[in-house]
């Protein structure tokens, strides 16, 4: 079964079906105004969502949106056997007590934005290894929660940079399952730690583009696919600036990206109208879109294997004022409406 | 193989071999002046280790402690496969910095104080499920990096609460593989947040307590044991309040805990010697025990069965302020020197 299962050095295809049998997504005001806003399940208009914090807004998110997936796959709480989750505030509090009285066994992750293709990773490798039959992989953020947290207090209103992305107020949750109707996660590729030395927290997507390339050519490398094998290329939240860095390496490696690449944090804001520089970025920026705009491209049949790539920066306002890099990884999920192998 | 490997709501048993081929734990001072400093590969006198901050002092004792149970596993960096590890400062910059120049496939995970159980279980989860022959999982605290995070600034000499205990500077790194020589990991039992309303961050002993009980009687009936099956029933860092909360809740619950119980926070500190209050806490409070002083114990045949579990408390500075209780997870382990199953 090893063999079978390891592909080269960071790639396992799963020998049984795991399969996606339900998603949700809910977000903020602004992304239910973008291009794909129609695709959420739930769009609140609020920041405060009712809740007197932003950070319990965030939570109240997580809790919701669980919720809604677990509906939608047409399964009770009761049934789900284990939740993987995480957040880009501190000590993943907004995981923790959103998920706190669901009463599901639960164990944390820290991907930063790649933490839903972790999340779906765990959660694969949980039930293509016999270990559970239903699991719950998800995550979120909010615009004022990593705002304040990662960069200035929301009242300052600094002027923000060109390069920089705006922080995705939104949440995506997926039920993965042995059994039911569903595209198949069919192959998970493991990110390595990447880290070319920028130092500018405000050029994220910059900093993250070489850790997309370092797992998108393992992936190639491993499984013996081109990039025109899959209908959707999609990394998590590189943006404009991040996005045309990795079109560039990726042309440079000979794996030239076409038509068929495109990054959540383009797909989720319109640029042009809405005021986000470089585009969307944060846990739920990469977990939004695919629960909702990209699941229901799959379901529609529109797209069939999708190469889905999460991002993330490994650094904290610590790091950065002790003069460090910023590190960063992108874990790979293959989605197909068909299994080959 | 789903049925063999569930049992129950919370646990799941291994078909194959999974094992802990090497390990190692790096402390600092105060810790290798314990009692069970000889236990440590590698003690470090001053809390910088020769680095400009106490956050890059962790991140060199996650690389140190990472190398040096790679080498005394008989295995080279290129060897593993998988790195599951996560840290208590934020963005878990530790875990991310410190394992940057490895170049290994990486996963990080936020479970507190519960992580070294946590990535044991992820790392038992890969390997038993054929995604991965050798893994290494493991985790870190710094007194000063935690304290300065979590409490106050340092040079503020803050008087500390007879209830709380004091932030273990160590980590601890096991190597998992399905071939090779060690104690058998057989069993994990995932935790569900568990939350009773203790809002005292400065009693974290007594927030965990209750989440150390829900995951020992959830494995106690997923499995049919009892206390006396093991020789070593470990929890995480209780210290000595929370500690002595789990005896008296057991009891009530009809699992009694004799002389076969101990926890981590008790054992790595001096209570009466060494002025920590309630005793030794942080993510490489077990990580350290474990990796050093148990499995030496399980090495020599002194104990052979032990159920390891792992405690944290998933609040952060944040959620306090804005006046929330303390969730709290535990996830058990079973290490065994015999496989019956």
């Amino acid at each position: 079964m090893q063999a079978q299962k390891r592909l080269g050095k960071q790639t396992m295809r799963m020998a049984g079906d795991v399969k996606i049998i339900g998603s949700a997504s809910i977000a903020g005001k602004m992304e239910g105004e973008g291009p794909i806003g129609e695709s959420f399940d739930e769009v609140f208009e609020d920041a405060h969502w009712g809740e007197e914090s932003w950070e319990k807004a965030e939570t109240k998110m997580q809790k919701e949106t669980a919720l809604c997936a677990i509906s939608k796959a047409g399964k009770a709480v009761s049934d789900i056997q284990m939740i993987y989750a995480g957040d880009l505030i501190n000590q993943c509090i907004c995981s923790t007590f959103g998920i706190r009285d669901l009463g599901i066994p639960f164990y944390g992750l820290f991907g930063a934005c790649s933490t839903m293709a972790e999340a779906l990773s765990m959660g694969a490798f949980v039930v293509d290894g016999g270990f559970a039959e239903t699991v719950v992989c998800g995550t979120s953020s909010h615009f004022a929660s990593a705002e304040r947290q990662f960069r200035f207090p929301m009242e300052y209103g600094g002027q923000r940079a060109l390069t920089a992305q705006w922080t995705v107020t939104g949440a995506g949750m997926a039920v993965l399952s042995n059994e039911g109707t569903g595209p198949y996660i069919t192959e998970i590729t493991t990110g390595v730690i990447t880290d070319k030395g920028i130092k500018d927290a405000s050029n994220m997507g910059g900093a993250m583009a070489p850790a997309a390339v370092s797992t998108m050519l393992a992936h190639f490398t491993d499984t013996g696919r081109t990039p025109d094998y899959y209908d959707l290329i999609l990394t998590g939240d590189l943006g404009k600036l991040g996005s045309d860095i990795v079109r560039e390496m990726m042309s440079e490696c000979g794996y030239p990206l076409k038509s068929n690449y495109n990054d959540c944090g383009l797909i989720i804001y319109d640029l042009k109208k809405q005021d986000v520089h470089s585009g969307g970025s944060g846990c739920g920026c990469s977990a939004a879109v695919l629960c909702g705009h990209i699941l229901k491209l799959m379901s529609s049949g529109e797209v069939n294997k999708v190469l889905f790539v999460g991002t993330g920066a490994l650094m904290s306002p610590t790091s950065t004022q002790q003069g460090e890099s910023i590190p960063s990884i992108a874990h790979a999920v293959v989605l197909s409406n068909v299994k080959e192998n």
